[in-house]
């Protein structure tokens, strides 16, 4: 099969042998893989893959048809399309991943948004109901809402009945998050006019914790998913107590398997629905074959754009 | 009535009005109240008493007998034996407080214990158990498991069914803490060595935040509820998103009247029979007449001792 390769900083599209399917595991053939922002950490050296992963291939999503089973594989049949995260290796031709983390692609559902589904909803989900517990209700901001996580969020909270407050840096996307569903959409700068909040999905950063912390509800909680414009600030413990707040982190890549399992089980029930009936979708601003992955993590360092960008191999 | 009174930041023993209970009030005669850390705070200017509650009068919890009810105010009779935390006023020979707080003082438990319980054990069951969600077979780390919340946090953890790594500073309390059910009870410097830890009860301040945080389960919650030793310190947040980790803080003190009702809800069901059966006790070091407050404030100051210090009316 051929892959994306990164050699020395670089990516190429090269040959790899084919993998094997193991104990469990499901070799799919990729039709689509979505690019993230750890791609681009791992492109430069910042964020190696996990073990159990390729080294040298990226990807933490795709979606594909099922070409073979390994041993004790069962839950899938030859031609079914499906759609995973995995801990890398997800742009290529072919991946083997455990048949547990493995979602179906709801009919109508083209190869290239499918391809962009798994990692930002299941990120999205993931932080604001098993980890920030949201509910029908409360008021949530969602920083960075124009991103692929962000968007997939807005969505989800709106589903979920609660009230979305989306924070987006350009002007020119506040339409768009609007109509995915944020019932106010404003600029980083302006989030304490519109508390307080039940829960801050942190998508940015330190400077966000530090704006949404006085701006907490009694009992609120700030989760912490990315943290791309700093890691570090000080803490004032005061100031959790007085509003009896918390501040969590998270992140799916280095999970266990059995808890990437629990990740794709409360997805494929909560929120693959959601995708079949139209209540969300996949905000995808450019596909492009994958063998000029060059180009798209290129497209994706630019910034400025709404939606996924996506790799497809058909 | 008398009452300890804060004048200038010296405690005196002066006549006020009777308090009038107001509506859902109850009027204590109050037999006992135990001494906090935020007693003394108050007198140094330090922690105000909270909008409703005499400004000069210390006392976060009491116990004693009915004398009197407001109007609505119906749960209650004269002569029951009832204890309560209150936001302030209870070390006074009188003291009215909504009815919504009150607990029922066991049959068999002297004033002087009674009148130390309130504000220990609802701090630290609301902050194991409403805020860190400990669960049986979790490991938690408690810090100043000597003082009157750590000792309480031990014996309520141990009770539920956690395995219990108390951390107390001077050595010679070490065997009075194993007594009170920690698995384990270390010096503060030794907690790197017995993690990992599911929940943290942070009574300290930011080192044992600093010291905890690196020592977490996946999944693994500190809970700040005392900052002695600091506040602030610099957080990474890349540390709490790797072991999906979260810090919170809770107080009590300022919380609304129906959510201090609600923790005595949860402690009159999950505590009081506790202390009823015998399973939890409260550890008393000292009591002292109530005209003579200085002198207990002084030797709570001085620290060193095991258990509560308690001013006593009769």
């Amino acid at each position: 099969m051929h892959a994306v390769t990164i050699v020395d900083g670089v990516l190429q599209w090269l040959e790899h042998p084919d993998p094997e399917p193991g104990r469990g595991e499901v070799l799919v053939s990729v039709a689509a893989a979505g690019v993230n922002a750890a791609d681009l950490l791992q492109l430069r050296g910042l964020y190696p893959a996990p073990a159990g992963s390729p080294a040298d291939i990226p990807g933490l999503e795709f979606a594909g048809e099922v070409v073979g089973s390994g041993p004790g594989a069962g839950r899938f049949a030859v031609g079914d399309r499906v759609m995973s995260i995995c801990g890398g290796g997800g742009q290529a031709q072919l991946v083997a991943v455990p048949e547990s983390s493995l979602l179906r692609v709801p009919k109508g559902i083209p190869w290239f948004e499918a391809g962009g589904f798994p990692e930002a909803f299941s990120t999205a989900h993931d932080a604001l109901f098993s980890q920030a517990h949201l509910r029908a209700g409360e008021r949530v901001l969602i920083s960075g809402a124009a991103g692929g996580v962000g968007s997939a969020a807005v969505q989800l909270a709106h589903a979920a009945g609660a009230t979305v407050v989306a924070s987006v840096r350009s002007v020119s996307h506040h339409g768009q998050v609007g109509s995915l569903g944020a019932d106010l959409v404003i600029e980083p700068g302006q989030v304490a006019d519109h508390g307080p909040y039940d829960v801050s999905l942190e998508l940015v950063g330190a400077p966000g914790v530090t704006a949404a912390l006085p701006l907490l509800a009694i009992g609120g909680r700030i989760i912490v998913i990315g943290v791309g414009a700093g890691a570090k600030f000080e803490l004032n413990l005061l100031a959790l107590m007085g509003s009896r707040a918390t501040i969590g982190g998270s992140t799916l890549r280095s999970r266990s398997e059995d808890d990437k399992a629990a990740v794709a089980h409360a997805v494929e029930e909560h929120v693959v629905p959601l995708l079949a009936s139209g209540s969300v979708a996949v905000p995808v601003a450019h596909q492009l074959p994958m063998a000029v992955a060059a180009e798209a993590y290129e497209r994706f360092a630019a910034g400025g754009k709404f939606g996924k960008i996506v790799l497809v191999n058909r």
